[in-house]
């Protein structure tokens, strides 16, 4: 079960803290993701050239690789960053978006996992399911699978990667391989809204930046998604609406208002 | 005329089937256009990259290639997903982004038509003019023609590719070289959000997925901009709201609502 | 002090000539970029590609070089886009996003400076201090350090370039090296928003494209900015809301509200 304590004790860490966080992530949703970090009190930088990715990370709270609109100039900056994140213990978290839709993308993900070492992982059902299984074909980027589905495979995941795995969906489900935490909030109108997945791995990047323990990190980072998510859906017309008043709630949020709507 | 039955059934029609729609577009637009075609009900996925294009569009009901911010590499996918998709003989949308403005796009253009064999070819008034004669200059990627005095290029352009071409403006013009329709809705507040032409590009695609009369399905998929982007101004203070309500009414609008206020 | 005629008169032609303004800026804040640059009327071209930069900068009224994003295939772009229209004696201004938060961005900004000659530098306090002493080190993109405490920095660096020089915070600074302006208005709202800082160097052109004066363009510039910022900022919940309203107030606003609002 979720510590209220310590969940309303790290929004307040984030905020005081305001963790530098490193995205090495898809040009569909850097706009976004920034403005969500920074509307929770974290401090994003976006950046992505050979020459930079290194010095950036090494000043850094944590390192979010995300493969969204990947390419191979790309994938060697993920993978100089990752390999410099990693030698000095710092946090990774991945995002294997589309694994499963197209074998780059799986590959790639494997190849990160391998040479990275990720501290989290956190995906879709098809794509935490195409990682262990090949033969799972995700439709594009959004999910074809049940979060519920792709339990076992995060954690086979997990234990095969020593990495905390998190798979977002109507239920999101956490997981080191041998705890698994659940949590219940959310909208379907957030799937409307591109990057909400994308963006919840660069929060689970914040609060893994302030959180030496990952997988409370994880938890917490995705019950204020789900949380805000769910407050922003009630007050919302539709999901142009919805990604205004996400950015706004989480800006206004108090530790206590998260802690009284998170349910598991 | 248009069909009014045919109208509200494609619109249903794409709230249940959800066709993936692979986008090559500009940086620009990506965030708007991916969340316009999630608000209508459709499944957008961004991917360039060379080792995937073909495979991703081989899973895709639609190929919108946009050339608004295009470099070398861009091309070359653009080009070999373009090929890919006309070879099973599915649906390309080609939007010729500021061609006229530079000759490297007005030649771009016409290397993606030669190639790729578009079936629907979408731009703004200087750019269907400028493909069908090069002396035309564009202001960047804004229009500085009408539609009316762009037609007879569309009229040619079809002729000669035998794609159906549209042009969008004040009036929006869609032609296959022989039958021409318009379309009146629309507001001058529209042209002052980025990417809406652009994202008229990606819509036409999502229509064209599921109603295989290409020249019906321009006219849909544009009748939808029109209406949603006239209905959404009447309740924006400016170009700021609008993006917010236009994505709102696309979630919310009935088939019905769609055919009461389309204006030929 | 500023002349308010001129204030008002500035605002009042951007509407009327709506200049072409050629960015070559990070992929975080295109989109937003390009909303603002149309919500005040101007006409925004976004284009990087080696092979079109020359001819795009030849019909625009002002460059924006910005190098939030950067990695080598755009820095070429930048600096031959740049000698391009230093050539011609055009308008260029360029923002050093991070500069100081690794040397590769601190050395491009410099590469920038010596090969393009820009007319105005636009950056926070942190960069604006980075350039002139390398010791500085930035927390990413976001300042580290008061816009006062860079005001030297700032007078010497306009002093070295040519440059009008100006550093945005909570009293934006405008110096020419001898001469200082001062504009207290904005909300620390703003800062919640990405792209705010990215967004002013863009405005900037925009107001340096009709105003051959450049120290008067970037105060006209930067006050626009401010008071928009600030009237939105009262009616927004937070951030999210802010964007939207930032967007609808910079088209509503008129000439004498922006002149009766000003504050130094």
């Amino acid at each position: 079960m979720i510590n209220k304590e310590h969940l309303m004790r790290d929004l307040q860490l984030v905020r005081e803290k305001s963790p530098l966080i490193h995205n090495i992530t898809n040009y569909v949703v850097t706009n976004f993701t920034a403005n969500t970090l920074l509307a929770v009190g974290a401090s994003p930088v976006m950046a992505h050239a050979i020459e930079e990715v290194e010095e950036m990370t090494s000043i850094a709270g944590a390192l979010v690789i995300n493969i969204g609109t990947l390419d191979t100039p790309w994938i060697t900056s993920m993978l100089k960053a990752g390999k410099a994140m990693h030698s000095r213990g710092g946090v990774i978290v991945l995002d294997p978006v589309g694994a499963g839709a197209t074998k780059f993308r799986t590959e790639t993900a494997w190849k990160i996992i391998n040479e990275c070492h990720p501290t989290i992982i956190r995906g879709n059902g098809s794509e935490i399911m195409a990682l262990i299984n090949a033969d799972v074909k995700s439709k594009g980027v959004d999910s074809s699978a049940d979060a519920s589905d792709a339990l076992e495979s995060a954690k086979l995941l997990a234990k095969q990667t020593s990495a905390v795995v998190c798979i977002s969906g109507k239920t999101d489900y956490i997981t080191d391989g041998e705890r698994v935490e659940q949590l219940n909030n959310g909208s379907k109108m957030q799937t409307l809204v591109t990057g909400m997945g994308c963006t919840s791995s660069s929060m689970v990047g914040v609060f893994a930046a302030i959180n030496p323990d990952a997988f409370e990190a994880t938890l917490h980072a995705m019950a204020l998604m789900g949380v805000v998510g769910e407050m922003a859906a009630q007050i919302s017309v539709g999901p142009g609406s919805l990604l205004s008043n996400f950015n706004d709630l989480l800006y206004t949020i108090t530790p206590q208002q998260l802690a009284n709507n998170v349910r598991q």
